[in-house]
């Protein structure tokens, strides 16, 4: 029987520390500003976008919601993209992706400041998570990653830790921040031969292919704590489902993170908490 | 009896491009120009930079040497670099290191332009490496690793690869780069439990560690090519020794590079091929 690492908890040690840090800013006279920036009406968007204007409510952060229609003209929406650049109201950043198709998001992506990306996905934030410098943000999921193994009391050091993925949004940086914090790590992928034997290695196994329960009892073995990064809707379950099959995963693994309820409720606290040392790094 | 890697080869291989590419670009009237800063009269940097010279006067890339005093003012030495960025002529900077103590590494990285940072130092080129995309140059040392297994056959695609060492300027970066090359990729360190275990299980070893003789038998099998980054003075032997206890490697696996001649023997030709790519770029 294997811990289940729940990320409310985790999300909830992160509020209270974030709600603190806002408040001091407030007292200073900094109201710490997130600014969500969206292009037409996703459903997948709008409900990341909902849930992050809960969590930044919460904590004492304040959400500014730009919405602009998916037929935007391109010349308008990076202009916005400047103006938030620009605001010094405005500390962080959150771009909603993918963008409509006449968008250029890798031209949007670069246009970002970097001290405002606070989900890491500027080149100057990436660079910081490889050299391991607080150049800017890591991604919040690679975070959420991290966080959870920090609350739950499982330090990377020494570990052999396996990632299967590697994104530039979760695989590369968690990979290297589990690095950093000292793991011995392997990078899994799609060109990987005999991904079991790896992953039977490892000590901190992070799921990050998308590839909807794909990780089975062969790929583990008992004392693993297992890091589940996918969410995938099951048609056939008509639920979501991680990239791990859990019911088989469970009862062999020392922990594992559930899906829904695992990773996934850890990103706004990690996001708002951004925000907060995006807004105190202007004062330094 | 393994295969003897030898970077001479390698590196004649490479000259040959990059003279007709740089032959090229003069006839475009571009002389594809790199800058060799040097502070102070340190032995190792000087022996480099005469590498260097000598390696560009071959392939037709004018090397200029900006030498400075070991006590130059801070203020002269950063001015110095920011007259390179600027100057059209100049295509590649490459500033020798470690800077005199009064000066500020870091910050004269950060200062360096990354369109000119041909040894792949600066924030953006070390993003570059980490995302996969050619923002600047990858460190020499990283690409020439590369380039050993590229001419001798070796595709790491599907392959085991360990790395020992993670520093940036060759660790990190080399495992990115195989990672980009579809290895499954291991990063090794001081704080790794039982290298040897992991060690055996590579089918490619890229040692990076500087730990000299470090690498014997007990971490080694039968088919493996080693890559052997290290080079250290060897007192006792009163010669230059890498990672690997290279007689007996060599007897086990299949492909090893030899230190010295090996790696050390690719980075200047690498370096000349970057300058002329950073010459291409301005007229792309």
């Amino acid at each position: 029987m294997a811990q289940i690492l729940k990320g409310a908890p985790v999300a909830a040690a992160l509020d209270v520390e974030t709600e603190k840090r806002a408040a001091a800013l407030r007292e200073k006279g900094v109201v710490p500003t997130l600014a969500i920036l969206r292009a037409g009406e996703r459903e997948d968007e709008i409900a990341y976008e909902r849930g992050a204007v809960k969590r930044c409510a919460k904590v004492g952060v304040e959400a500014r919601c730009v919405t602009l229609p998916a037929d935007v003209p391109a010349e308008e929406f990076y202009r916005t993209l400047e103006d938030l650049n620009r605001d010094p109201q405005v500390h962080g950043i959150l771009m909603l992706c993918p963008l409509p198709a006449h968008l250029d998001q890798e031209k949007a992506r670069k246009m970002m400041a970097p001290a405002k990306d606070v989900d890491g996905c500027t080149d100057l934030a990436l660079s910081g998570v490889f050299t391991g410098s607080a150049l800017g943000f890591p991604p919040c999921t690679a975070s959420s990653a991290l966080e959870i193994l920090r609350y739950y009391g499982v330090d990377p050091k020494g570990k052999r830790a396996v990632v299967i993925g590697r994104s530039l949004v979760i695989g590369r940086p968690v990979a290297l921040m589990l690095l950093q914090a000292n793991a011995t790590v392997t990078i899994c992928h799609t060109k990987t031969v005999d991904i079991p034997s790896i992953t039977r290695q490892a000590d901190i196994l992070i799921s990050a292919s998308g590839a909807m329960e794909s990780i089975g009892a062969e790929h583990l073995r008992e004392g693993q704590t297992v890091i589940d990064v996918g969410i995938s809707w099951n048609e056939e379950k008509q639920k979501l489902c991680g990239d791990v099959r859990f019911e088989e995963a469970e009862p062999i693994v020392a922990g594992i993170t559930p899906v829904p309820g695992g990773v996934g409720s850890v990103t706004t606290a990690v996001l708002a908490g951004h925000v907060v040392q995006a807004a105190e790094r202007t004062l330094a």
